[in-house]
């Protein structure tokens, strides 16, 4: 493995993340909240250790998969661990593990956090939390451009042969192109969403916080009744429609310069996206107006926020959706599993793996009906390798196998079925909220230390779609890396 | 479609079924509890059917896959429907759905109940529900080796590679031997339990009663309290040590005469269950001494016997689970998915299957790291086909799938997430009890008839491995079957 060469790519990254930490540094000064020192301290200390990192000379630039994995894996374990820092610096989160888990939630677009009330905390603070998730976001596309493509089980390599533009294709010059255009377009969602929001009334620094949680999925807000507190129809109705832009494939809107909007709309994960989230609406709106006696405007815009928070892995509120009667609760449970489409920043399974799923069952059980003719998986028209569908399949379970291994340790803290599944699943999806204890209203402040961490674990494992994580903690992994 | 043969075949299914109901109207006069005028209606009107539907003439006794499906499917619903009779005429169960939920609950050896008190239910109806169970374990061993061999996605496929002995081959005469020797291996062993029931004090006819539901893995109770009744350790550990050898493939016990004891030990998905018993059973023995005070001896005795009871899908108690800290719920949940071996009455996913899929699981990482090399998934050193292992994760999906849909019709009742999840949970794994309303303690009364409903095809479903039923909705099933 090239060593040197991860590490001085790892001090790229520290001598990024402190630059990133100026805006926060900026409004700390401008609220003078105290927390100016917590991030010069921080911004100095990085740049410190980035440039000392890279001054590291690597004896190759030649990088493999299996470098790749560890500059990914690694990549995002450190800047969390030191994107938690401005935490412990400036007093907010003094338990170390609480700081982390805040930091790996916002750096994997999660938006999980075991503060109770922000509203009285530093703006910078809370601002800085915002910013690690639109990182995380950033980081997330970078990811999909470069890395993951090599791994056959994983969503990109669908995206491969799907994306209906120039194909990503590993380490090609193209890749920085459309690595470019992802970041234009990621700039230019959240550049919209915060005009929009100040036209409805917000101020610009819960604009900039929710539009950077919008567009990364993330869902950390600046307020304690999340969306809920504005109490705008227009407000909500804004962060619905950019939550689910922001579900969606993003590479698909370089088609719109192109005049190309049908090409978006003929996807088949986009309609497969908008289908589910149209129906789970309606489910919902139907059981809020019958059951809650909503008026049916109000229950369809509720249902909208939530079925979309919750299916692209926002984790927004515009209501306590932990007070809803249980079968619009077991439809947001639903959307959590699924998720938002491959190519965006969403968690989840992913609709593409869903719904190729649902081919390969079809298929299945033509195959035992007609077991001497050849059956094809087929996406967009272009067939799918057995070797993705494969992959796709053993994802689902590992997905499902994470999840029971770490309830099954959280359960040690003796807390409700109900607390314990939704805290997991919400975790392992990048999601936020969950039901129960860690409800909309609630947070994950009550659980035992080792819960946490194995919170926080989850959030990576999710993040990375598991494989990635699962090669780093395989002993052959390194065993034949250090030959 | 070979419509002739099929009802024929019914026919003769009545007409075994009406055989079967014999002992019940023996015991119904022995005990004259008053239901022999509804057991001596039923067995006419069965008989009349039965030799009514053997009239037909088939035009030919060529029969395909397709009929083979056809004749599981109705076979399994016909018998159902039929067996909720007695508790229709009897007025025992009143309602329809609530005779029909209990019936299937049988024969798919599920063992859950609607009724909420036994004991002082006439001793005919209560030993016909158990006997109900007792038959479909026969049906299952039945069914094992004629129709699902010809199903790839299914166990018996896998068995196929597995089976010590001869191979089970489709429709040849070795079948009707390997049938047999599985009849004789389900028969002995009732026998044997009821006799150490009996030396261990209990009554003949709640030793017939328990080892008919030990041995089909039903765990249908004569006693309000289930085994925890007799308050015998005795009593506990020989069932414990039954509903494990249930569990285990049936086949397997053919060597015994042979004196190959060892192949059975060597048997990986043998290995495999009883691991997964041992670390479980230890996971609850611990939590048991430390925080609910018990002695050790006393927690390994009910954690034994609870983790066997839900891992081979059986469904008796021996204490209230429901009671247990959340740490051993969790435990039992697992195990619970997880289920017995293939080749056993036990429901759940099945040993087998997640073995393989750990396997396939191991592949996929041996892939990304070495993407250029041959990876083959062995099972007991034989190599397991592609499209066998797509569709176990094909079959894992699916069954999650069936969880999904079915909580989100069954949570429209109101109830908590944890009886909606494990009242399906236990329906689909053909287990019995689940926790919280449905925990060993409660029963299944409360849920609406359309929930009822839905948990009686989720019984179905399990017993049946999904695929065939799929098979019998598929409208192009029916289309070709007609041609």
């Amino acid at each position: 493995m090239n060593h040197r060469l991860i590490a001085k790519s790892l001090g790229a990254l520290l001598t990024i993340e402190a630059v990133c930490a100026l805006p926060s540094l900026i409004i700390s000064m401008t609220y003078n909240d105290g927390c100016a020192p917590a991030f010069t301290l921080f911004i100095i200390s990085l740049t410190a250790a980035g440039l000392a990192l890279n001054l590291i000379k690597p004896k190759s630039i030649e990088i493999y998969a299996r470098d790749g994995f560890a500059l990914v894996g690694f990549g995002w374990i450190v800047s969390a661990i030191f994107g938690a820092l401005p935490f412990i610096i400036s007093g907010v989160i003094p338990s170390v593990t609480d700081a982390l888990f805040e930091s790996v939630s916002g750096f994997t677009t999660t938006g999980a956090s075991i503060l109770a009330e922000v509203e009285s905390l530093p703006k910078s603070i809370v601002f800085w939390r915002s910013f690690t998730s639109w990182m995380g976001g950033v980081g997330v596309l970078a990811l999909m451009m470069a890395i993951l493509p090599s791994v056959k089980a994983n969503s990109i390599h669908i995206m491969q042969a799907e994306a209906p533009g120039p194909y990503v294709d590993k380490f090609t010059p193209r890749i920085a192109w459309v690595a470019r255009i992802l970041y234009v377009i990621y700039i230019g969602i959240t550049l919209i969403e915060v005009i929009l929001l100040l036209m409805g009334g917000m101020p610009l620094y819960d604009a900039v916080v929710h539009a950077m949680s919008t567009t990364s999925t993330g869902g950390f807000s600046s307020r304690n009744l999340s969306v809920g507190a504005y109490n705008s129809p227009y407000i909500e109705i804004v962060i619905t429609i950019f939550m689910l832009l922001c579900g969606v494939n993003l590479s698909l809107y370089q088609m719109i310069p192109r005049g190309k909007i049908n090409a978006i709309l003929k996807d088949s994960e986009t309609r497969f996206f908008i289908a589910v989230f149209i129906c789970a609406s309606l489910f919902v709106t139907i059981e809020l107006a019958a059951r809650n006696g909503e008026s049916a405007p109000d229950a369809a815009r509720h249902a909208a926020f939530q079925v979309s928070t919750l299916i692209t892995s926002t984790g927004f509120s515009s209501v306590d959706f932990n007070k809803w009667p249980e079968f619009s609760k077991m439809v947001l449970i639903m959307v959590m599993f699924m998720g938002g489409c491959t190519g965006s920043t969403a968690g989840g399974i992913k609709c593409m793996r869903i719904l190729l799923i649902f081919k390969i069952l079809r298929n299945e059980l033509a195959k035992i009906l007609h077991p001497n003719s050849v059956h094809v998986t087929r996406l967009n028209g272009m067939p799918v390798e057995d070797s993705v569908l494969t992959g796709i399949l053993s994802f689902f379970f590992l997905y499902m196998a994470v999840i029971a291994v770490s309830m099954l340790i959280i359960s040690l803290d003796g807390f409700r079925l109900e607390t314990t599944f939704t805290a997991t699943l919400s975790a392992v999806s990048n999601m936020g909220p969950g039901l129960d204890m860690v409800g909309p209203m609630g947070n994950y402040s009550g659980f035992s230390d080792l819960s946490k961490i194995v919170l926080t674990v989850c959030m990576l494992l999710g993040r990375l779609e598991i494989f990635p994580i699962l090669l780093l903690c395989a002993p052959s992994f390194w065993k034949q890396a250090n030959k």
